[in-house]
């Protein structure tokens, strides 16, 4: 054991390395680690954990000897006031101190080489804390004998006045600007410049930016990151902490178990323990998918599928928070993780076990509509995600091909609702069951990333436009119930696609041509790209989908479009009438997670070589800042530019969850309401229900991330 | 020659085919054309010309037997009024008949077969007219034998109260919300997630979206379009009127001559004419280029350079028009339109013209710094656009190898201002010569687009990074100045690139890779990007930049960044040190416009090959919907989505210039200042100065189109 002096001279050394972009740990910078780190921003009275962690490098550019210190301390002071330790702070028992190893790769040559850094880490975890009165603190790490690391941290002003009875919040999953330019082109219809219908969205009369990938903070197991998923970009918008890629609802830290990372408190736990609520998610994704699932998860692996929708129906159970009994509606796909099996959590039927809990059960558009509207509602419509609504609505013959019948009887799912239809019957169980108390519905339009992901920009922009329907018609329902001047509607994405328009294409011209260099002269651009054809009425073509979508969806002159980050894939810039679209794939010979062209798709298109890596198959997210748009009460905090937890912080100030103290007896856990209340450690180690999740989640994890694994 | 009965009956057929991206008029999808089309607005008071088209294709799918009716007549009617021949509405003699022909083709194929469309027209121009009454009018359109072409115009309400002094509109030419995400990731510092200094747009209050590329209506001389120039979209903010591809300040008509198509007034021409305000025109591009040019320029013909800057010192000369006398101030670059030779109208030295107009004249820094604020100001800094910031600022040995003095002397141009220093100058001259009249500035960043093309991506964002230094230093100065408070602010842009970021490089990983595929395993993305690098300091770089800008621009680990549409290219995501790049070049034996990876360019990168046509050498614009930043008086009309007209609509609101009458007699020109003023016609056809400079133009607009030429 080498002695903490000389621990801090390499200490020193150490700093000038760290300027990488493989990180050890996320959001520690040094060998101390705070979780909440520095420059946290919290509401008054928002429950959340927090995890020191103290690590020593056992090899590597920043090896100290490799004995991490027991004898940390930690301190949390009000701005200009005394510190005290955060037991007393918090008035709670000092936990107890848990130490593992992990490892990390620091460069992609150390990666390749299969040298792993190994790391020796000390920690302890405070579970259930809060802050009450706005203002600056400051936390300090005391470790190494004397080395410090400092997170300042703030608590914003009180917001006990609910000025919104319910909130909408409406996520177009991926959606950028150009894609809602994109969008607006090919559905509405314009004379001279001027459009003679309106998207829904363009009419909002507050427009904002939030910055959704620059300041991801990503707080990842060992890499830091500036482009978001949607589990960290969900969890900024439900909870005003900023995470990890792949992590919900916790700040991830370095141990082995997924569920024991430090938690914060999402806006549905907050709003239906302080105002008791109606909540209501909706999505076109399976509903353990991050963007849904996210309201009540807290994991660092997004991949813990059936825990998950075992938390969303009970709430955490590992250790106290929160007291959570699901949401009023959960209408969605996904039936993977209740069919009773090796997707449901513990093999066990989630059907029943929602049935049990209350809910009404419905498998298919009719049983929905059907449904009571006083009951809580579980609507499970297919596995998987929902076919997209061009599929569901033009190119219908497709549904056949599928086998994804929510009981699991690999018939296809033919009765299946849309983003609308879920959406409306959301809002009449939410209005029934939320009474004057009101409503909070999340409402995802998934499919817009799913399908940019694999490059099929119809079906995303298909999914667009039926988000921006399923919003005018909740507009309509809205103000026909008298409620709208009540409810605040939001609507924005929780991160981007480098995806733009940039010409048209003449596809009878390019599919003429032989060779790739002549077919990339159908590209019209600038004066060559002319008007939209998609408008245009073609006396042969009726697809009915109304006055919101495209008349024509594959006129001989399209969209050239496309991203700037893809596989290699090819391009004819049609429609894919036979089904969603698989640009890349592995080909006999390669290793699996090598992709080539898809010689399936667009065989009569000009190839367009990647600029991602190989081992992806599909596009990526991007780094933009996404747009907001707003209406009803609060809609001014909405404008201008800022950061993607501000939509939580704006939500929670017009929803009155800024509270002063913890006023909440009624809807709280068992194990006390105090403002910080001491509660038994039966142990820092999670529940068996969790050790058990946890193999299979740390398969997962180690597969998705690729280039780290841990020394159990 | 066919009966019209016969032509009718053609005419119902063709209908269905021009459904196409090629057209024969854009604005014009029957055989009868009236300019300004349907759905135009009008500022109240706003002078424009009218022209009226017939025409008779004489082969191709519209053939109606080419000879166009000479016997058309044109009506105008208030909402539900009479409708009165225009001459006897505006009061004005009924101009003479007007004969010509021309060709298009009507797709890909009949251009490959060189078998060109030919129509012959009829034709009369109505001069310099105005609408001064709020509402709805009916134009109509009357030929071969009762077919009507009807334009449904409206006036937009009365703004006659001046509600702000001053406007400043500063425009990023090209710059896209993605853009403006990454800029600030490199520039400015975060930690954990929290920027800790800011971008000055991020800081404005109201946040708006304008259609940029998708409501260009494209009125090109034969094809409509949904992607935009810097022409056309400038002349949509200046003018309100929505034009074509390379068109400014006009509708552009089938005619020949690119100075007798149909005018519209800009802001500038207004306030001069209404308030006598003072004019500022500051742009880092050569003067005679598109953006800062349209504020004065009316033809359809971008590449008129010479003629453009004389209509800029004298305003529109070959026909009764608004009198204009010049900007007070012009900062940029573009000395080959004043040196006096090939590049400047009829050969005059232009330098001369503007002092003899009592300009003061600064050809570098010192020189402007120094001038008088009391006298009108002309500074041109260098031949062709100025150098990049980042030329000037950090690779600064790149001016050395310029031949830019803007004597022409083919020496570099050392002492160079950036966009700051001629900002914030001119506004010392713009507030003494405006006095309590006010000033109109346009200040255009205009190497965000030019390296856009290029796919300089470092040095977009550092020309970006400039811009938004440059609005918070002119904040500050009106703020010290007591203007602020009076001034509205403007920043937005005229259209995009399909720019976004999607990840990191580790481009010491790349550079040591063999093959394209190994190469591109260097690019990380989701959590593998990392944090931005450019903003940790590293003790060995200093550029004295300021906080404003990157401490790196050449980490180890850098954006991975791109376009979607591009030319053949090679990436390393490297910042070009040794100057702006080229990323596609001909080749031997290829044709001249065919363009291939220039093997100069990143020799250790990896190919992209393109998705845009071989013949273009860059990336090109795109359609997204661009943002608009506004503060000051009448900020909030500025909020939400709207059209890029709207931005004219909004400002000559706030500006006051809607007026009831023609109540400017001391700013109009000699021919008259009545309503509608008749005034002598000398004949519809150009003047002797515009013809010559025909000749030279109508070359350069066939090489740039490429794909139309006319039969004269």
């Amino acid at each position: 054991m080498v002695s903490f002096s000389k621990l801090l001279t390499v200490l020193s050394i150490v700093a000038l390395s760290v300027a990488q972009t493989f990180q050890r740990l996320g959001a520690c910078p040094t060998l101390g680690c705070v979780l909440p780190p520095d420059q946290t921003d919290f509401l008054a009275g928002q429950y959340f954990d927090i995890r020191l962690e103290v690590h020593a490098p056992v090899n590597g550019s920043e090896a100290n000897g490799g004995v991490p210190d027991p004898n940390f301390t930690f301190t949390i002071a009000k701005a200009n006031g005394t510190p005290q330790s955060a037991a007393s702070f918090f008035k709670i028992a000092e936990p107890k101190l848990e130490t593992w190893n992990f490892t990390w790769y620091e460069d992609l040559f150390a990666q390749d080489a299969h040298s792993p850094s190994v790391v020796r880490v000390t920690s302890k975890a405070y579970r259930r804390v809060a802050l009450y009165e706005p203002g600056d603190y400051v936390a300090t790490l005391t470790y190494y004998n004397g080395t410090k690391t400092v997170a300042n941290w703030f608590v914003r002003p009180l917001s006990t006045q609910k000025k919104a009875k319910n909130v909408i919040l409406f996520i177009g999953d991926g959606m950028t600007t150009n894609m809602i330019t994109a969008a607006r082109l090919i559905a509405h219809k314009s004379i001279n410049g001027k459009y003679q219908t309106k998207m829904q969205m363009d009419q909002f009369p507050v427009l904002g930016h939030q910055m959704a990938g620059s300041s991801s903070s990503g707080r990842t197991h060992s890499l830091d990151s500036y482009i978001t998923d949607s589990a960290n970009s969900a969890s900024a918008l439900y909870s005003g902490h900023k995470s990890t890629v792949n992590a919900m609802g916790v700040y991830a830290d370095s141990s082995a178990d997924p569920f024991d990372d430090p938690k914060v408190e999402t806006i549905v736990e907050l709003l239906t323990r302080i105002w008791g609520s109606a909540i209501g998610v909706v999505s076109t994704a399976f509903i353990a998918d991050a963007t849904p699932i996210a309201l009540t998860g807290h994991t660092r692996l997004r991949s813990q599928y059936g825990v998950l929708i075992d938390q969303a129906l009970r709430g955490v159970s590992n250790y106290t928070w929160t007291k959570y009994t699901g949401a009023d509606v959960f209408f969605g796909a996904g039936a993977e993780q209740f069919i009773a099996g090796s997707g449901s959590f513990q093999g066990k039927d989630y059907y029943k076990e929602f049935s049990n809990a209350g809910y009404s059960i419905s498998m298919n558009k009719t049983s929905m509509l059907a449904a009571s509207n006083t009951t809580k509602a579980l609507g499970i419509f297919c596995t998987s995600n929902l076919p997209v609504w061009l599929d569901r609505n033009v190119y219908k013959d497709n549904l056949n091909k599928t086998s994804n019948d929510p009981s699991g009887n690999k018939k296809p799912a033919l009765d299946l609702p849309g983003l609308k239809e879920m959406t409306l019957k959301a809002i009449d169980v939410l209005h029934a069951r939320g009474g004057s108390k009101g409503f909070f519905m999340m409402s995802e339009a998934a499919s817009i990333d799913k399908q940019m992901h694999t490059l099929d920009y119809d079906r995303a922009l298909g999914d667009l436009l039926e988000l921006d329907d399923t919003i005018k018609a909740t507009i309509e329902k809205l103000r026909a119930m008298g409620e709208l001047n009540q409810t605040l509607i939001i609507v924005t994405a929780d991160h981007g696609h480098g995806f733009d328009v940039f010409g048209s294409a003449d596809t009878k011209y390019l599919s003429s041509k032989t060779n790739d260099r002549e077919k990339r002269n159908a590209i019209g651009v600038y004066t060559n790209s002319g008007l939209s054809q998609y408008t245009v009425t073609n006396a042969s073509i009726s697809y009915n989908t109304g006055v919101n979508f495209p008349v024509n969806w594959d006129p001989r002159y399209t969209l050239a479009q496309g991203l700037g980050a893809n596989p290699d894939h090819r391009e004819n810039y049609r429609v894919h009438k036979s089904g969603p679209r698989l640009p890349a794939t592995n080909i006999t010979g390669y290793p699996v997670d090598d992709y080539f062209v898809n010689p399936t798709d667009n065989p009569d298109g000009f190839t367009v070589n990647g600029t991602l890596p190989t081992n992806e198959a599909q596009g990526v997210h991007s780094l933009t800042d996404v747009p907001v748009f707003a209406m009803g009460p609060c809609q001014e905090l909405f404008g201008g530019v800022y950061g993607n937890i501000d939509i939580f912080f704006n939500m929670a100030n017009c929803l009155g969850l800024g509270q002063p103290s913890d006023t909440s007896a009624t809807n709280t856990t068992s194990a006390g309401t105090a403002t910080a209340s001491p509660f038994p450690f039966t142990g820092a180690a999670p529940t068996k229900r969790v050790q058990r999740g946890l193999l299979v989640g740390m398969l997962a994890f180690m597969i998705s991330i690729g280039w780290f694994a841990f020394t159990l």
